[in-house]
Protein backbone atom coordinates (compact mmCIF):
# COMPACT_ATOMS: atom_id res chain seq x y z
CA UNK A 1 0.00 0.00 0.00
CA UNK A 2 0.99 3.51 -0.94
CA UNK A 3 2.40 5.60 2.36
CA UNK A 4 0.31 8.18 3.07
CA UNK A 5 1.83 11.91 1.52
CA UNK A 6 2.68 12.77 4.92
CA UNK A 7 4.43 9.79 5.91
CA UNK A 8 6.13 10.04 3.22
CA UNK A 9 7.17 13.62 3.52
CA UNK A 10 8.53 12.63 7.05
CA UNK A 11 10.39 9.61 6.08
CA UNK A 12 14.09 9.80 7.58
CA UNK A 13 17.12 7.33 7.55
CA UNK A 14 19.38 7.04 10.67
CA UNK A 15 22.72 7.64 9.02
CA UNK A 16 24.77 7.89 12.39
CA UNK A 17 23.14 8.23 16.04
CA UNK A 18 21.72 11.43 16.03
CA UNK A 19 21.74 12.49 11.90
CA UNK A 20 18.84 11.46 9.99
CA UNK A 21 19.05 12.12 6.44
CA UNK A 22 15.66 13.06 4.82
CA UNK A 23 14.50 14.77 1.69
CA UNK A 24 12.39 17.54 1.38
CA UNK A 25 8.65 17.19 -0.08
CA UNK A 26 6.87 18.34 -3.41
CA UNK A 27 3.71 17.08 -1.69
CA UNK A 28 4.04 19.89 1.12
CA UNK A 29 5.44 22.45 -0.36
CA UNK A 30 4.46 25.83 0.04
CA UNK A 31 6.01 29.05 -2.16
CA UNK A 32 9.73 29.30 -1.28
CA UNK A 33 10.15 26.11 0.76
CA UNK A 34 7.95 23.40 2.59
CA UNK A 35 5.37 24.20 4.83
CA UNK A 36 6.61 25.09 7.87
CA UNK A 37 4.07 22.48 10.03
CA UNK A 38 6.07 19.65 7.90
CA UNK A 39 9.40 21.15 8.65
CA UNK A 40 8.38 21.12 12.73
CA UNK A 41 7.08 17.42 12.71
CA UNK A 42 10.16 16.60 10.45
CA UNK A 43 12.04 17.09 13.39
CA UNK A 44 9.55 15.48 15.69
CA UNK A 45 9.62 12.72 13.88
CA UNK A 46 13.49 12.63 14.24
CA UNK A 47 12.74 12.95 18.37
CA UNK A 48 10.66 10.39 18.11
CA UNK A 49 13.04 7.51 16.26
CA UNK A 50 15.47 8.17 18.34
CA UNK A 51 16.95 5.29 20.45
CA UNK A 52 17.36 7.18 23.88
CA UNK A 53 13.89 8.86 23.28
CA UNK A 54 11.77 9.45 27.34
CA UNK A 55 7.92 9.91 26.95
CA UNK A 56 5.85 11.56 24.44
CA UNK A 57 6.38 15.21 23.56
CA UNK A 58 5.49 18.02 26.01
CA UNK A 59 7.05 21.01 23.94
CA UNK A 60 8.37 22.16 20.51
CA UNK A 61 10.39 25.18 19.85
CA UNK A 62 11.29 25.89 15.94
CA UNK A 63 12.96 28.74 14.83
CA UNK A 64 12.90 28.78 10.57
CA UNK A 65 16.55 30.70 10.22
CA UNK A 66 16.25 29.90 6.63
CA UNK A 67 14.57 28.43 4.03
CA UNK A 68 15.03 24.54 2.72
CA UNK A 69 15.65 24.03 -0.87
CA UNK A 70 14.37 21.35 -2.87
CA UNK A 71 16.56 18.26 -2.20
CA UNK A 72 18.38 16.23 0.95
CA UNK A 73 18.66 17.78 4.27
CA UNK A 74 20.26 15.81 7.76
CA UNK A 75 18.32 16.34 11.05
CA UNK A 76 20.85 16.81 13.91
CA UNK A 77 19.72 15.90 17.06
CA UNK A 78 20.99 16.07 20.37
CA UNK A 79 19.56 14.35 23.84
CA UNK A 80 21.11 17.08 25.94
CA UNK A 81 19.93 16.31 29.28
CA UNK A 82 17.38 13.36 30.64
CA UNK A 83 16.00 13.73 33.94
CA UNK A 84 13.64 11.32 35.65
CA UNK A 85 10.35 12.16 33.57
CA UNK A 86 11.63 14.74 31.54
CA UNK A 87 14.49 15.08 28.68
CA UNK A 88 15.41 18.64 26.73
CA UNK A 89 16.66 17.80 23.13
CA UNK A 90 18.36 20.11 20.70
CA UNK A 91 18.22 19.74 17.09
CA UNK A 92 18.91 21.27 13.51
CA UNK A 93 18.32 20.68 9.82
CA UNK A 94 21.07 21.55 8.21
CA UNK A 95 21.40 21.62 4.28
CA UNK A 96 24.67 21.95 1.96
CA UNK A 97 24.95 24.93 0.52
CA UNK A 98 25.74 25.52 -3.75
CA UNK A 99 29.68 25.32 -2.21
CA UNK A 100 28.84 22.32 -0.45
CA UNK A 101 29.23 23.92 2.98
CA UNK A 102 26.53 23.10 5.19
CA UNK A 103 24.46 25.85 6.53
CA UNK A 104 21.81 25.81 9.43
CA UNK A 105 18.40 25.92 8.16
CA UNK A 106 16.14 25.49 10.73
CA UNK A 107 16.90 25.14 14.84
CA UNK A 108 14.98 23.44 17.56
CA UNK A 109 14.68 22.43 20.92
CA UNK A 110 12.08 19.79 22.16
CA UNK A 111 10.83 18.52 25.56
CA UNK A 112 9.62 14.70 26.05
CA UNK A 113 8.38 13.73 29.19
CA UNK A 114 6.50 10.53 31.03
CA UNK A 115 3.37 11.87 31.72
CA UNK A 116 1.02 10.34 34.57
CA UNK A 117 -2.40 10.62 34.92
CA UNK A 118 -3.10 13.54 37.28
CA UNK A 119 -5.75 16.26 38.28
CA UNK A 120 -6.98 17.75 35.06
CA UNK A 121 -8.68 20.69 34.15
CA UNK A 122 -9.24 22.83 31.05
CA UNK A 123 -9.65 26.86 30.84
CA UNK A 124 -10.20 27.07 27.51
CA UNK A 125 -13.78 25.49 26.26
CA UNK A 126 -13.70 24.36 22.75
CA UNK A 127 -15.89 27.22 21.46
CA UNK A 128 -19.53 26.16 20.36
CA UNK A 129 -19.40 26.63 16.48
CA UNK A 130 -21.27 24.23 13.33
CA UNK A 131 -20.17 20.85 13.30
CA UNK A 132 -17.61 19.80 10.45
CA UNK A 133 -20.61 18.39 7.93
CA UNK A 134 -22.34 21.66 8.12
CA UNK A 135 -19.41 23.77 7.01
CA UNK A 136 -18.35 24.15 3.72
CA UNK A 137 -14.90 22.81 2.38
CA UNK A 138 -12.57 25.25 1.20
CA UNK A 139 -11.93 25.27 -2.00
CA UNK A 140 -8.66 27.67 -2.70
CA UNK A 141 -6.57 28.00 -6.16
CA UNK A 142 -3.82 25.22 -6.10
CA UNK A 143 -1.14 27.42 -5.70
CA UNK A 144 0.22 25.74 -3.00
CA UNK A 145 1.12 21.86 -3.40
CA UNK A 146 0.58 21.17 0.79
CA UNK A 147 -2.41 22.83 0.73
CA UNK A 148 -3.96 19.62 -0.98
CA UNK A 149 -2.86 17.24 1.71
CA UNK A 150 -5.68 19.00 3.84
CA UNK A 151 -9.39 19.06 4.10
CA UNK A 152 -10.37 22.31 6.02
CA UNK A 153 -13.85 23.32 6.73
CA UNK A 154 -13.56 27.39 7.81
CA UNK A 155 -16.71 28.31 10.08
CA UNK A 156 -15.11 31.59 10.46
CA UNK A 157 -12.27 34.43 10.10
CA UNK A 158 -12.04 32.79 6.07
CA UNK A 159 -9.51 33.84 3.93
CA UNK A 160 -10.73 37.60 2.50
CA UNK A 161 -12.12 36.82 -0.65
CA UNK A 162 -11.31 40.35 -2.18
CA UNK A 163 -7.92 41.74 -1.02
CA UNK A 164 -9.25 45.54 -1.14
CA UNK A 165 -7.21 46.77 1.85
CA UNK A 166 -10.43 47.00 4.33
CA UNK A 167 -9.55 46.96 7.50
CA UNK A 168 -11.17 43.69 9.41
CA UNK A 169 -12.33 44.41 13.33
CA UNK A 170 -10.63 41.38 14.22
CA UNK A 171 -8.09 38.52 13.56
CA UNK A 172 -9.79 35.37 15.24
CA UNK A 173 -10.05 32.05 12.21
CA UNK A 174 -11.95 29.15 13.37
CA UNK A 175 -11.93 25.88 11.39
CA UNK A 176 -12.45 21.97 11.36
CA UNK A 177 -9.32 20.47 10.03
CA UNK A 178 -7.74 16.93 9.54
CA UNK A 179 -5.08 15.43 6.73
CA UNK A 180 -6.34 14.86 3.20
CA UNK A 181 -6.96 11.40 2.81
CA UNK A 182 -8.09 11.05 6.25
CA UNK A 183 -5.54 9.52 8.60
CA UNK A 184 -5.13 8.72 12.50
CA UNK A 185 -3.72 11.50 13.87
CA UNK A 186 -0.34 11.43 15.89
CA UNK A 187 1.85 13.54 17.33
CA UNK A 188 3.44 14.50 14.04
CA UNK A 189 0.53 15.71 12.27
CA UNK A 190 -1.03 17.15 15.21
CA UNK A 191 1.93 19.27 15.13
CA UNK A 192 1.99 20.08 11.09
CA UNK A 193 -1.75 21.51 11.87
CA UNK A 194 -1.18 23.60 14.86
CA UNK A 195 1.24 25.32 11.82
CA UNK A 196 -1.55 25.44 9.54
CA UNK A 197 -3.42 29.01 9.82
CA UNK A 198 -2.75 31.64 7.05
CA UNK A 199 -1.21 34.74 8.11
CA UNK A 200 -3.15 36.82 10.85
CA UNK A 201 -1.82 40.12 9.08
CA UNK A 202 -3.82 38.83 5.63
CA UNK A 203 -7.15 38.57 7.69
CA UNK A 204 -6.43 41.92 9.64
CA UNK A 205 -5.49 44.10 6.59
CA UNK A 206 -7.19 42.32 3.44
CA UNK A 207 -3.85 42.65 1.95
CA UNK A 208 -1.68 39.70 0.60
CA UNK A 209 1.67 41.09 1.69
CA UNK A 210 4.25 38.53 2.23
CA UNK A 211 4.74 36.75 5.59
CA UNK A 212 6.05 34.08 7.18
CA UNK A 213 6.61 31.85 10.60
CA UNK A 214 10.18 33.14 11.96
CA UNK A 215 9.54 30.89 15.35
CA UNK A 216 6.45 28.50 16.18
CA UNK A 217 6.13 27.04 19.63
CA UNK A 218 3.81 24.35 20.39
CA UNK A 219 2.67 22.43 23.65
CA UNK A 220 1.10 19.20 23.65
CA UNK A 221 -1.79 18.47 25.81
CA UNK A 222 -2.27 15.22 24.49
CA UNK A 223 -0.73 11.81 24.76
CA UNK A 224 -1.53 8.59 22.99
CA UNK A 225 -5.21 7.78 24.67
CA UNK A 226 -6.02 11.51 23.51
CA UNK A 227 -4.33 10.56 19.83
CA UNK A 228 -6.60 7.11 20.34
CA UNK A 229 -9.29 8.70 20.65
CA UNK A 230 -9.04 11.39 18.16
CA UNK A 231 -8.59 8.66 15.52
CA UNK A 232 -9.16 10.20 12.19
CA UNK A 233 -11.89 12.79 13.00
CA UNK A 234 -11.94 16.49 12.56
CA UNK A 235 -9.60 18.97 14.56
CA UNK A 236 -11.09 22.55 15.64
CA UNK A 237 -8.45 24.93 15.24
CA UNK A 238 -8.53 28.82 16.75
CA UNK A 239 -5.98 31.21 16.10
CA UNK A 240 -5.81 35.03 16.39
CA UNK A 241 -3.38 37.64 16.50
CA UNK A 242 -1.91 39.74 19.05
CA UNK A 243 0.34 42.20 18.26
CA UNK A 244 1.47 43.37 14.98
CA UNK A 245 4.26 46.00 15.00
CA UNK A 246 7.22 47.08 12.76
CA UNK A 247 7.30 44.02 10.54
CA UNK A 248 5.87 41.23 12.98
CA UNK A 249 3.27 40.10 14.71
CA UNK A 250 2.58 37.27 17.01
CA UNK A 251 -0.37 34.58 16.68
CA UNK A 252 -2.06 31.96 19.64
CA UNK A 253 -3.89 29.12 18.15
CA UNK A 254 -5.74 26.51 20.21
CA UNK A 255 -7.18 22.61 18.39
CA UNK A 256 -9.75 20.50 19.95
CA UNK A 257 -10.34 17.43 18.89
CA UNK A 258 -14.65 16.69 17.77
CA UNK A 259 -15.19 15.77 21.69
CA UNK A 260 -13.83 19.23 22.75
CA UNK A 261 -10.68 17.75 24.20
CA UNK A 262 -7.66 20.67 24.18
CA UNK A 263 -4.74 18.39 22.28
CA UNK A 264 -2.33 21.70 21.95
CA UNK A 265 -1.35 24.70 22.09
CA UNK A 266 0.21 26.94 19.65
CA UNK A 267 2.33 30.23 19.70
CA UNK A 268 3.90 31.95 16.70
CA UNK A 269 6.33 34.74 15.49
CA UNK A 270 5.95 35.98 11.78
CA UNK A 271 7.71 38.38 9.82
CA UNK A 272 5.57 40.80 7.40
CA UNK A 273 6.24 42.86 5.11
CA UNK A 274 4.78 46.62 4.51
CA UNK B 1 27.33 54.09 43.17
CA UNK B 2 25.70 51.03 44.06
CA UNK B 3 24.40 48.89 40.96
CA UNK B 4 20.73 47.80 40.41
CA UNK B 5 20.67 44.35 42.15
CA UNK B 6 19.16 42.89 38.91
CA UNK B 7 22.54 44.24 37.23
CA UNK B 8 24.63 42.75 40.10
CA UNK B 9 22.68 39.28 39.35
CA UNK B 10 22.97 39.70 34.96
CA UNK B 11 26.81 40.84 35.60
CA UNK B 12 28.63 38.53 32.57
CA UNK B 13 32.39 38.03 32.27
CA UNK B 14 33.58 37.29 28.86
CA UNK B 15 36.44 34.41 28.83
CA UNK B 16 36.43 33.50 25.16
CA UNK B 17 34.11 34.23 22.20
CA UNK B 18 30.69 33.31 23.02
CA UNK B 19 31.57 32.33 26.62
CA UNK B 20 30.81 34.21 29.15
CA UNK B 21 31.43 33.69 33.00
CA UNK B 22 28.47 34.40 35.34
CA UNK B 23 27.38 33.42 39.24
CA UNK B 24 24.25 32.94 40.59
CA UNK B 25 22.44 36.05 42.42
CA UNK B 26 21.37 35.44 46.48
CA UNK B 27 19.14 38.06 45.73
CA UNK B 28 16.96 37.09 42.48
CA UNK B 29 16.91 33.52 44.34
CA UNK B 30 13.92 31.39 44.12
CA UNK B 31 13.72 27.87 46.33
CA UNK B 32 15.87 25.32 44.77
CA UNK B 33 17.70 27.57 41.68
CA UNK B 34 17.52 31.28 40.63
CA UNK B 35 14.22 33.04 39.83
CA UNK B 36 13.42 31.54 36.03
CA UNK B 37 12.86 34.93 34.84
CA UNK B 38 16.71 36.19 36.02
CA UNK B 39 17.88 33.00 33.92
CA UNK B 40 16.03 33.50 30.76
CA UNK B 41 17.13 37.37 31.60
CA UNK B 42 21.13 36.21 32.05
CA UNK B 43 21.13 34.66 28.72
CA UNK B 44 19.56 37.40 26.51
CA UNK B 45 22.57 39.94 28.37
CA UNK B 46 25.24 37.54 27.25
CA UNK B 47 23.18 38.00 23.77
CA UNK B 48 23.27 41.81 23.67
CA UNK B 49 26.79 41.74 24.88
CA UNK B 50 27.78 39.47 21.80
CA UNK B 51 30.15 41.53 19.36
CA UNK B 52 28.60 40.42 16.54
CA UNK B 53 24.78 41.27 17.92
CA UNK B 54 22.37 42.16 15.04
CA UNK B 55 19.40 44.31 15.98
CA UNK B 56 17.27 43.66 18.96
CA UNK B 57 15.72 40.51 20.35
CA UNK B 58 12.30 39.33 18.84
CA UNK B 59 11.82 36.16 20.23
CA UNK B 60 13.08 33.80 23.42
CA UNK B 61 12.54 29.75 24.09
CA UNK B 62 14.58 28.78 27.24
CA UNK B 63 14.38 25.54 28.44
CA UNK B 64 14.98 24.89 32.15
CA UNK B 65 16.82 21.92 31.69
CA UNK B 66 17.87 21.75 35.31
CA UNK B 67 18.28 23.98 38.30
CA UNK B 68 21.26 26.04 38.60
CA UNK B 69 23.42 25.21 42.00
CA UNK B 70 24.74 28.44 43.88
CA UNK B 71 27.38 29.72 42.96
CA UNK B 72 29.64 30.42 39.01
CA UNK B 73 28.24 29.14 35.71
CA UNK B 74 28.91 29.66 32.22
CA UNK B 75 26.93 30.87 29.21
CA UNK B 76 27.60 29.38 25.51
CA UNK B 77 26.30 31.44 22.76
CA UNK B 78 26.54 30.80 18.69
CA UNK B 79 25.13 33.05 16.92
CA UNK B 80 23.88 29.86 14.19
CA UNK B 81 22.68 31.94 11.53
CA UNK B 82 23.01 36.08 10.44
CA UNK B 83 20.18 37.01 7.34
CA UNK B 84 20.12 40.42 6.19
CA UNK B 85 17.49 41.52 8.70
CA UNK B 86 16.94 38.26 11.52
CA UNK B 87 19.94 36.62 13.36
CA UNK B 88 19.52 33.19 15.22
CA UNK B 89 21.47 32.55 18.05
CA UNK B 90 21.74 29.19 20.26
CA UNK B 91 22.28 29.45 23.74
CA UNK B 92 23.07 27.06 27.33
CA UNK B 93 24.15 27.40 30.78
CA UNK B 94 26.69 25.10 31.68
CA UNK B 95 27.55 24.81 35.51
CA UNK B 96 30.75 22.12 36.35
CA UNK B 97 28.98 19.15 38.57
CA UNK B 98 30.29 17.76 41.90
CA UNK B 99 32.93 15.78 39.77
CA UNK B 100 34.07 18.73 37.90
CA UNK B 101 31.94 17.50 34.71
CA UNK B 102 30.08 20.21 32.51
CA UNK B 103 26.71 19.86 32.60
CA UNK B 104 23.58 21.73 31.11
CA UNK B 105 21.01 23.25 33.01
CA UNK B 106 19.43 25.45 30.44
CA UNK B 107 18.87 25.44 26.54
CA UNK B 108 17.63 28.44 24.72
CA UNK B 109 17.06 29.86 21.50
CA UNK B 110 16.88 33.55 20.58
CA UNK B 111 15.85 35.43 17.29
CA UNK B 112 17.11 39.05 17.66
CA UNK B 113 16.30 41.49 14.32
CA UNK B 114 16.83 44.72 12.58
CA UNK B 115 13.10 46.38 12.48
CA UNK B 116 11.48 49.22 10.71
CA UNK B 117 8.30 50.92 11.00
CA UNK B 118 5.63 49.24 9.42
CA UNK B 119 1.38 49.36 10.01
CA UNK B 120 1.06 48.56 13.26
CA UNK B 121 -1.96 47.06 15.52
CA UNK B 122 -3.25 45.73 18.66
CA UNK B 123 -5.41 43.27 18.70
CA UNK B 124 -5.13 42.89 22.66
CA UNK B 125 -5.82 46.19 24.12
CA UNK B 126 -4.81 46.49 27.93
CA UNK B 127 -7.78 45.44 29.97
CA UNK B 128 -9.60 48.07 32.19
CA UNK B 129 -8.41 48.54 35.47
CA UNK B 130 -7.63 50.34 38.37
CA UNK B 131 -4.35 52.33 38.21
CA UNK B 132 -1.24 51.69 39.70
CA UNK B 133 -1.66 53.94 42.90
CA UNK B 134 -5.11 52.40 43.59
CA UNK B 135 -4.01 49.06 43.56
CA UNK B 136 -2.26 47.66 47.00
CA UNK B 137 0.95 46.47 47.00
CA UNK B 138 1.51 42.46 47.75
CA UNK B 139 2.40 41.55 50.92
CA UNK B 140 4.38 38.17 51.17
CA UNK B 141 6.30 36.40 53.20
CA UNK B 142 10.11 36.61 52.66
CA UNK B 143 10.31 33.54 51.65
CA UNK B 144 11.48 33.97 47.95
CA UNK B 145 14.67 36.27 48.38
CA UNK B 146 13.67 37.47 44.71
CA UNK B 147 10.26 38.74 45.42
CA UNK B 148 11.95 41.61 47.17
CA UNK B 149 13.31 42.76 44.42
CA UNK B 150 9.43 43.40 42.66
CA UNK B 151 7.16 45.72 43.16
CA UNK B 152 3.85 44.02 42.68
CA UNK B 153 0.46 45.63 43.09
CA UNK B 154 -2.65 42.56 42.06
CA UNK B 155 -5.41 44.18 40.72
CA UNK B 156 -7.37 40.43 40.46
CA UNK B 157 -6.45 37.10 41.04
CA UNK B 158 -4.70 37.51 43.94
CA UNK B 159 -2.21 34.46 45.41
CA UNK B 160 -5.15 32.51 47.25
CA UNK B 161 -5.39 33.40 50.91
CA UNK B 162 -6.07 30.37 51.72
CA UNK B 163 -4.72 27.31 50.56
CA UNK B 164 -8.41 25.61 51.42
CA UNK B 165 -8.61 23.58 48.32
CA UNK B 166 -11.43 25.79 46.79
CA UNK B 167 -11.53 25.31 42.94
CA UNK B 168 -11.81 28.88 41.57
CA UNK B 169 -13.55 29.39 38.94
CA UNK B 170 -10.70 30.50 36.81
CA UNK B 171 -7.12 31.31 35.99
CA UNK B 172 -6.74 35.04 35.28
CA UNK B 173 -4.19 36.88 37.48
CA UNK B 174 -3.82 41.02 36.89
CA UNK B 175 -1.02 43.06 38.66
CA UNK B 176 0.86 46.17 37.95
CA UNK B 177 4.65 45.57 38.22
CA UNK B 178 8.52 46.85 38.39
CA UNK B 179 11.59 46.09 39.25
CA UNK B 180 12.08 47.44 43.48
CA UNK B 181 13.28 50.20 43.62
CA UNK B 182 12.48 51.16 40.28
CA UNK B 183 15.09 50.94 37.17
CA UNK B 184 14.54 51.60 33.38
CA UNK B 185 13.21 48.76 31.40
CA UNK B 186 15.40 47.35 29.52
CA UNK B 187 15.09 43.98 27.35
CA UNK B 188 16.05 41.81 30.10
CA UNK B 189 13.94 43.26 32.92
CA UNK B 190 11.36 42.93 30.62
CA UNK B 191 11.96 39.49 29.80
CA UNK B 192 12.41 38.70 33.61
CA UNK B 193 9.16 40.39 34.16
CA UNK B 194 7.38 37.94 31.49
CA UNK B 195 7.70 35.20 34.27
CA UNK B 196 6.98 36.83 37.22
CA UNK B 197 3.64 35.29 37.81
CA UNK B 198 3.29 32.45 40.15
CA UNK B 199 1.79 28.98 38.83
CA UNK B 200 -1.95 29.23 37.45
CA UNK B 201 -2.25 25.97 39.17
CA UNK B 202 -2.29 27.23 42.76
CA UNK B 203 -4.96 30.12 41.88
CA UNK B 204 -7.30 27.23 39.92
CA UNK B 205 -6.86 24.73 42.99
CA UNK B 206 -6.35 26.99 45.92
CA UNK B 207 -3.27 23.91 46.20
CA UNK B 208 -0.01 25.17 46.51
CA UNK B 209 1.69 21.89 45.29
CA UNK B 210 4.90 21.73 43.81
CA UNK B 211 5.37 23.41 40.52
CA UNK B 212 8.14 24.73 38.20
CA UNK B 213 8.28 26.46 34.61
CA UNK B 214 9.71 23.59 32.65
CA UNK B 215 10.15 25.86 28.73
CA UNK B 216 8.79 30.03 27.84
CA UNK B 217 8.58 31.24 25.20
CA UNK B 218 8.67 35.55 24.97
CA UNK B 219 7.80 36.91 21.87
CA UNK B 220 9.45 41.25 22.20
CA UNK B 221 6.98 43.68 20.66
CA UNK B 222 8.79 46.54 22.16
CA UNK B 223 11.82 48.11 20.21
CA UNK B 224 13.87 50.96 22.07
CA UNK B 225 11.61 53.39 21.33
CA UNK B 226 8.86 51.76 23.36
CA UNK B 227 11.37 51.16 26.38
CA UNK B 228 12.39 54.57 26.44
CA UNK B 229 8.49 55.58 26.46
CA UNK B 230 8.18 53.10 29.19
CA UNK B 231 11.16 54.24 31.51
CA UNK B 232 10.74 53.02 35.54
CA UNK B 233 6.88 53.37 34.82
CA UNK B 234 4.95 50.62 36.15
CA UNK B 235 3.96 47.07 33.79
CA UNK B 236 0.28 45.72 33.77
CA UNK B 237 1.11 42.00 33.41
CA UNK B 238 -1.97 39.73 32.79
CA UNK B 239 -1.57 35.55 32.94
CA UNK B 240 -4.07 32.59 32.89
CA UNK B 241 -4.00 29.35 31.97
CA UNK B 242 -5.39 27.48 29.14
CA UNK B 243 -4.90 23.58 30.17
CA UNK B 244 -3.98 21.93 32.68
CA UNK B 245 -3.66 18.08 32.41
CA UNK B 246 -1.19 15.04 33.51
CA UNK B 247 1.26 16.94 35.19
CA UNK B 248 1.76 19.83 33.07
CA UNK B 249 -0.50 22.81 32.37
CA UNK B 250 0.35 25.69 29.99
CA UNK B 251 -0.17 29.99 31.34
CA UNK B 252 -0.19 32.59 28.44
CA UNK B 253 0.88 36.36 29.32
CA UNK B 254 0.33 40.10 28.27
CA UNK B 255 2.39 42.76 29.50
CA UNK B 256 1.48 46.04 28.87
CA UNK B 257 2.96 49.57 29.87
CA UNK B 258 0.83 52.45 31.87
CA UNK B 259 0.00 54.11 28.16
CA UNK B 260 -1.35 50.88 26.72
CA UNK B 261 1.44 49.75 24.90
CA UNK B 262 2.01 45.99 24.26
CA UNK B 263 5.42 45.24 25.13
CA UNK B 264 5.63 41.50 25.05
CA UNK B 265 3.59 38.50 24.88
CA UNK B 266 5.13 35.53 26.53
CA UNK B 267 3.50 31.33 26.98
CA UNK B 268 5.09 28.81 29.19
CA UNK B 269 4.57 25.04 29.60
CA UNK B 270 4.50 24.70 33.75
CA UNK B 271 5.24 21.14 35.44
CA UNK B 272 3.08 20.28 38.40
CA UNK B 273 2.72 17.77 41.14
CA UNK B 274 -0.12 15.79 41.89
Amino acid sequence: MKPHAFDAALALDPVAPGRYAGRTSEAYWNMVGPFGGCTAATVLKAVLSHPDLLGTPLSITVNYAGALAQGPFEVQLLPVRTNRSTQHWTAAIVQDDAQGQPVVATTATVITAVRRETWSLSDLPMPVVPRPPEAQAMRYDKAMAWLDHYELRPVSGLIPQAWDGRQHDHSVSQLWMRDQPPRPLDFCSLLALSDIFYPRVWLRRATRVPAGTVSITTYFHAGEKELQATGSGYLLGQARGQEFRNGFFDQSAQLWNEAGTLLCTSHQIVYFKE
